[in-house]
């Protein structure tokens, strides 16, 4: 079995993860745990998210957080601008990288954000146009790949199809979202294996919950694939608001711990991370949700 | 990639569990917990250990345990019996299965069982004519088969060394245990296509520790090696005496989700394992270590 010789870790924590979390954070909080991110090896940080604070007041601060940021060369500090306003705002603020976010499934499109599938897209244009009039690199998100809290089941050709869709829009990459984290491996291989028929496999990230504690073990199958970008958030940052219980994104100190003993270079000091990790869950109030941490 | 159509999950919790957790089950209690995991499909339960009660308190009541059980035909109650003395009260309980149990670093086996690997196997091999006298099908487990707590690195070599012996002398089955559940998947890959080259793949059962979040995803890798033998504990039942953290063995029901899900046949219910394993967990007040049970 072959593997890749290293991998882009995308830190979301900053924004999937503490959008998900009940505890408000200031915008020195949020500052203080970007720059740490930096300093213990990530290259690229979902550091905000520009959209209207009365959907997400978590994020309400991102513009401020971004000001005061003292930024490291060599990192991209990326936003999740889902419409002109919020593309505007970030640009202003001078992000790297902004992102989009499609649903894979109708039913959770139309819940998520009040429109179809095919009307999401519209929106994405005038976004990824102005984008490209700024030279600014675009990532989409897909979510809900392998599984949807409202319709179940997802076909994996939309999937694809919504993916592609995004990448001649301009996406640069897509990273493919098990947003309630009920995917498994088996699955995870035939999602992968259907869209790099067509699709080149670095173009794809993925983006796994360990709701059901299967996050590992898809990543690994993605390595498998030859995925060579894992979305992850430091301490397991977030939660699901569609399944009960604690689990949120994949940890990123588990991620490095899997990767660094398999040989797989991702560039982020374990034993920091870690730290960083336990530092950030003492400000939350919350237990770590990463096997790693509580092990060291 | 071709998986089994089925596996075999051998339940640990009612020993290699329940014999790590800190608070004491009565007799009714361990008898209760062994019934409803026959309920709930497990065909094969590790029931108790018949050892010195000055090593082992937690496991002191086992020959009662036995007594009491109500038992299904079709279901393999197991016992721990490392010792002559040990098989010989297991036998007076009509245990239908037994186990040995060998360390394959030899600093393990030093600290563990206070004798070198090689008096270990002499130690097993009058256990292993007894229970061949009396036609008891006898296990073996081999210990730290990806590290070990004192020593660090294990030599593989001397995993297969050991696995090869144990075979010999009579084992039916020799269950390969990641003790410290440092582990992942290219070092599992790396020991399962060694021992594989030698030993047929039916007579290789695994056994994980999700200290490091590692055990599904090396699970994947056994089943892509074509082992269909796990050892699993309910509500990931256990500790592990040599790392920090709360993660004992890996948890049944995330096995189950996780090989249902793949289309694996398992033979266990699934709703009705989270239901006992949030049982068990209730009476030992403690949060169960399975994300499947918190987020169902």
């Amino acid at each position: 079995m072959h593997y890749p010789e290293r991998v882009s870790i995308f830190e979301v924590g900053p924004r999937d993860g503490l959008q998900n979390e009940s505890q408000p954070l200031s915008v020195a909080q949020k500052v203080q745990l970007i720059e740490s991110l930096q300093d213990i090896g990530c290259q690229r940080i979902e550091a905000g998210s520009f959209v209207s604070p009365k959907w997400v007041p978590q994020m309400a601060d991102s513009a401020k957080v971004f000001t005061q940021i003292k930024r490291q060369t060599g990192v991209v500090y990326s936003a999740l601008t889902p419409n002109l306003r919020g593309l505007e705002d970030a640009i202003a603020v001078g992000v790297d990288e902004v992102a989009v976010f499609a649903g894979a499934s109708e039913a959770f499109s139309q819940k998520n954000i009040n429109c179809s599938i095919a009307e999401s897209i519209e929106r994405f244009k005038p976004v990824l146009a102005l984008a490209q009039h700024h030279s600014l690199p675009v990532r989409g998100y897909v979510s809900t790949v392998l599984g949807c809290p409202y319709q179940g089941e997802v076909d994996i050709h939309q999937v694809k199809s919504l993916t592609e869709t995004l990448l001649t829009l301009g996406c640069y990459e897509v990273s493919l979202g098990d947003t309630i984290g009920v995917g498994t491996p088996k699955a995870t291989a035939e999602l992968l294996s259907l869209l790099t028929k067509d699709i080149p496999v670095d173009r794809l990230a993925v983006h796994f919950h360990n709701t059901y504690g299967q996050a590992l073990a898809n990543i690994l199958i993605a390595l498998q694939h030859g995925v060579t970008t894992i979305d992850s958030a430091i301490a397991g940052l977030g939660g699901c608001p569609y399944a009960k219980g604690a689990s949120g994104n994949v940890a990123t100190e588990d991620v490095v711990y899997m990767c660094e003993n398999m040989g797989i270079d991702t560039g982020i000091d374990l034993a920091a991370a870690v730290d960083v990790s336990k530092e950030i869950c003492t400000i939350l109030k919350k237990p770590v949700q990463s096997n790693v941490s509580q092990a060291l």
